[in-house]
């Protein structure tokens, strides 16, 4: 794997495969662990910072879970290479800010990686396509098992592994699937759900994690507490409350076939036409379209070989910002990138296959 | 010809040739007449209605210049023909009102059409596409030189023809052209350009004639009197005038494609991306669509061999309420056009030709 060439693919984890492909975008297990007797990285200095990249970053490196893949030090990275790390959810926007001695190890596909130095000194990130917890998190656990023959982590019988920040305390595990909802979208009943889902302890986020929106009807559902809960239970409680979700998610799916089956197919053919003859396409308009079609491609509306849900997700992907910079080879204004979107997305649906 | 499979196709004036198709759709000359010592259409009672029929049918029916066309008793049609009929430009509406003794003969190619028995006994009209002014007037005034072999019509040498409404009498001639003016209107000249346009003694109109309004940024111009002037006076005052705009309209359009090509461009894209998904289409929103899509075709914006103005032209006219009902063999709801409307045009865009 190369930097450079990164942007002109997507991960494996945007495949569309898995169980509930329809409804679920991508499962996602995350662990943070810090090695025992070191600061923490907020209390680190910049000595102490390097002694942990150089703890984890050979180990990390050398696990054979990343053979093929990319292994980078973040901060001597270019803002734009960062921002394309973000945009592909493999680091976070706190570390595409280019602190000092930050790393990145990606498995070939980016199923795993790693980020080294962020808020803890290492978070493992295991991303699935569909519905696939139990396998992200049996993966997690693997490389979490490889880890500790060569880093000892920070770990205490009574509170388990020790983190950064207490929320992460204990197992210091973060399970989360990415939900596609248009149905209860449309229907207003999004909002009463996800409090009930609030209500029950786990946390609901917009597209890119806390604190930011959802656009394209995709909403993040993970667990809140990380302590006094096994690994196990967590996986599990998840599990479960994203089945209700989706559970009303398929009704009201079921009912807007039933009610509004012809408006439904005009709006989804439109999002097609609008998709691939516009000029110039917003970042906001591509994914509310793209959602529209992702909707129209699980409800049969469209059964087409060249219109597939996999395009739309290397869609929702390569037309953002920093993609579409590396696509042009150049910086772009505003208007550039929503020519450049235009063209990327009219590329991609011109492919006969994927 | 068949009343059963006109709407199948449409005339030949909407074949998109003759000078300035970008911008005239097509020019028209119309030439009013009465039989001698016969009263006039509203002043005849049912029997001399009956007469002006019989005297009128059989002559026009004849002509060499209708061989192959179609003749019919417009009284004895279906609703649904008659307006089959005014949507194809063939009678007026007040002539698809059904009044006993109307009758139509209609050429091959619906170049030249003939009602009798409409407001006045005869009226003659000849549609070419393109700007072909004189080309459509020369036919009116041989066909009406043939007509004068069999039929004496009211003519003084104070007046000239004597027709219904005095606003005919002298030449009886209207000449008019259909323009396509999509820059003017959005550079908002439109209503200054018109208005002088009137000042000057031309009628302005929408698209179906007096009292109808502009949709498509469509527009009549034709002449208001004609009395007192020349049959060639007329055509030619109609012609300079239009050639005006036609400057003004061309001038508009280099401004657009300077200052808005891209916005233009976007409109083109998604207009195409519309017409050609959609599932449902409202017949304003069509027209609308074709008209950005024609201007796209005008300025070198769209180039393909599948996207032709003949194939909107055909949209223009296979989409209107008659024809979609004669497409479907039945009577159609509001919503069931609609639907039938997006069908009608993704069928003709989908043509390797045309």
């Amino acid at each position: 794997m190369n930097i450079e060439t990164l942007h002109e693919n997507v991960g494996k984890w945007l495949s569309d495969s898995g169980s509930e492909s329809g409804t679920v975008l991508s499962s996602r297990v995350r662990i943070a662990r810090n090695i025992e007797k070191n600061p923490f990285c907020h209390w680190a200095n910049e000595k102490q910072r390097e002694k942990i990249y150089q703890l984890l970053f050979d180990p990390v490196k050398s696990s054979n879970y990343f053979a093929g893949g990319l292994a980078v030090r973040v901060d001597e990275l270019s803002k734009l290479d960062r921002l394309l790390l973000v945009e592909r959810y493999l680091i976070s926007l706190a570390h595409s800010r280019g602190m000092k001695f930050t790393a990145l190890v990606v498995s070939e596909g980016e199923i795993i990686s790693t980020m080294i130095n962020e808020e803890d000194h290492l978070r493992l990130q295991v991303l699935h396509s569909g519905f696939q917890l139990p396998e992200a998190f049996e993966l997690a656990m693997e490389i979490d098992k490889d880890f500790q023959r060569k880093i000892k982590f920070a770990f205490t019988r009574e509170f388990g592994y020790l983190t950064a920040c207490p929320t992460n305390v204990g197992t210091g595990l973060r399970a989360s699937i990415m939900l596609h909802l248009p149905a209860l979208v449309f229907d207003r009943q999004i909002s009463s759900i996800l409090q009930a889902v609030s209500k029950l302890g786990l946390a609901v986020r917009g597209t890119f994690g806390e604190g930011t929106q959802s656009i394209g009807n995709i909403f993040q559902i993970s667990n809140q507490v990380t302590l006094g809960k096994s690994e196990e239970e967590i996986i599990v409680d998840v599990e479960k409350m994203v089945k209700e979700v989706i559970g009303h998610e398929h009704k009201s799916r079921e009912k807007l076939m039933k009610n509004n089956r012809l408006r439904l197919e005009d709006r989804v053919g439109r999002a097609y036409g609008i998709l691939t003859n516009a000029r110039m396409l917003s970042s906001r308009e591509t994914i509310e379209l793209l959602s529209t079609l992702k909707l129209g491609i699980d409800l049969g509306i469209i059964r087409s070989k060249t219109i597939t849900a996999v395009k739309i997700n290397a869609s929702r992907i390569q037309t953002q910002p920093a993609h579409l910079q590396k696509f042009e080879g150049r910086e772009l204004n505003h208007l550039e990138r929503d020519i450049c979107r235009a063209k990327v997305i009219k590329k991609i649906f011109s492919k006969r296959r994927g």
